[in-house]
């Protein structure tokens, strides 16, 4: 059950092209992350030549963190490429529900672009589920955060919007959820101190972008690689720092340091110490 | 005289939403920031949903740093909405003086929005108070910077341009003012890696945006709780890296690692040691 | 024949302003640099106010990495402004090759502005010197790439574009080639985990900003001392990392601690010091 983990060195093999659209506040982690996972990202968002940049490249990750009418205009023309294309195409609704332009961009995407897959924390996956989740900025609201007892019923609403659109669909979270028309997987791998950086999330559906490039064909399998490869590689970096257990300090041990160390342990981590980390089980639904 | 240490612990506790319309350079620094020091930062700025998300937020900063015509019509909608709400707007005047745009952008602004603080480098602050300053690019003139001889004047004029405006006003440099209504103080902390590395001032303006988020009925206390806590987190960042002192090692020593570690000691700041550590005193005027 | 490493010594002293039009994905990384090097960056791109920017600064840096229709004014707007005052502007032709609109834009550029220096790897300077090379998203063709048994090849290729465009032309590759109308110079400083970060072939054509704004009289030697000055810090950067034989720790030895220590190096090293270790040979040719 973790030959998932064996993408992780596909993805080192094939160094896939990985084009990001995505917002400029965690735009470089989002590159150095796909290089640590062993792609090669490629952040072009001019309409003029995105649907150039998705011939050369083997996935596109579309993020709305600080989209404009610019953006969300190049956003739809090279979705609807790498669908031409068949390529896959992850979309990452970061803020859904916090403004009328984001929940209407969400629905022109979600209308015109086919998605691999959509990758959230709980409140946004809520929203677009449409229960009507309230947004707290970007971060998710405290009453929808996945926790032990909620989890089957989040499976569930994920399940569900994953049935409706044809995508994989993960709620990112103190558990992670993988969840496809198959059923749902539960991923308790990470560290709090993720939720501590931004970019935590964003990162998550770059690496998912690296790994859907080099398994277009087992896409839910590629997903639980890229979900759990950033969880285990939160782990190390936590038990890396000063504190934490690790042989070697990792400077004052806070979180300035912690995003250095993540990339760190990404960019080390391989398919085997993956999978032997990884804490992955089926969700009963 | 340290009870405005203790806004910084209504942060981590209240973890106030802060919106952020900002330059592309060191959004990523201010994300962080707000983050390390208890903050969640939202960067959205679109014209089309800063209302929407000025009204999720406790806080508004604009920084002209990389400012342009799409940018500039969106901090004027914000700052608008922001007033109206009653909610704190922080103006960081980058580069004031250093092109056309900026003044007249400046102009506008202040013509527009009433902002609850403004914090800018010796030569914008000079520059906003009419003191026809000559800006060197971002960083201050050296015929500027505030040194102990020319605090009392610096005060004077930060002073005149707070009452002039409504705003608390902060000059920062080796020295910060923090200056009011009421008088100003002088905060002696930071460190001169400070000035090496981009973005120490962004981060300043986006840590007042948190604690004005949680303090709007004392905006001065507020302001000087957020310089001083930088220029704390400054000096043990400092302290902690090869031959600073410490004993944990801070990689080679240089202003990369002293970024991390920057961010590592606002994460792990907190009131009490906050208030052992600011050097603050009235300046007499 | 180090006599060029003087050159880091005097961007210390002089402090230059660069002005970099540049891509978002790492304009923190190139300002950071900048700072580490000893200039003071400013990353100005509205068309409304390059020009004035323009004025104030000692070089400029055009990076086309996350190009769009308003930046590509800015470009053009101040390219021709430098020129006409005399100051050096230096050009990264990020993806050349990769999009129809890279590429007219790169026409448009070369055809109205006047470059001091163009840096690129093996694919985009091919690209540029008409050789119909193929791109790969932003990163060199592994066909493309410099190697001892192409080295003459490569240079002559950099050496025909320096002649027609009248810049020095710098090939960023395992081997970096220096080449100007009087020759060229092999550079074999460096290290691979450089290319595992995003930018640092931005960073060092804002290096060369930074050289060149001092020592706008010897271009070629600006250059090399640029060139070989990110060589050398990124070899220190690594032997500084865990199992690079240094004495100090560099976190987890990965991607994410080796960009930090990368500017540590950067800010520590000195003209000494970079003139002992750079590793400079003539080409034959």
């Amino acid at each position: 059950m973790t030959v998932f983990a064996d993408i992780l060195d596909t993805v080192r093999r094939h160094e896939p092209v990985v084009h990001c659209i995505t917002n400029y506040v965690t735009v470089n982690d989002c590159a150095n992350m796909v290089l640590a996972a062993g792609g090669s990202p490629i952040m072009a968002d001019d309409a003029a030549e995105v649907e150039d940049i998705v011939a050369l490249s083997q996935a596109l990750v579309i993020n709305i963190g600080t989209l404009n009418s610019r953006t969300v205009e190049s956003m739809l023309v090279a979705g609807r490429r790498a669908n031409s294309m068949g390529k896959p195409v992850v979309l990452d609704p970061v803020g859904a529900g916090a403004s009328a332009l984001r929940n209407s961009t969400l629905q022109r995407l979600l209308g015109e672009v086919r998605f691999a897959a959509i990758k959230g924390n709980a409140s946004e996956i809520g929203f677009l589920a449409g229960k009507d989740a309230k947004a707290r900025g970007v971060d998710a609201q405290d009453s929808c955060l996945v926790t032990e007892d909620r989890l089957e019923s989040a499976a569930a609403t994920a399940r569900h919007l994953s049935e409706s659109t044809g995508a994989v669909v993960v709620v990112s979270g103190a558990i992670d959820i993988v969840a496809y028309s198959g059923g749902a997987w539960a991923v308790r791998n990470g560290h709090p101190l993720m939720a501590r950086i931004t970019g935590s999330g964003c990162m998550s559906a770059a690496v998912m972008g690296c790994c859907l490039g080099v398994a277009p064909y087992e896409m839910p399998q590629a997903c639980l690689c890229a979900v759990s490869a950033l969880g285990v590689a939160g782990e190390i970096a936590a038990e890396t720092m000063v504190g934490g257990g690790g042989e070697m300090g990792g400077l004052g041990g806070g979180t300035g340091s912690y995003r250095a160390l993540l990339l760190d342990a990404m960019s080390l981590l391989d398919g085997l110490a993956l999978g032997s980390r990884a804490d992955v089980t089926r969700i009963q639904m």
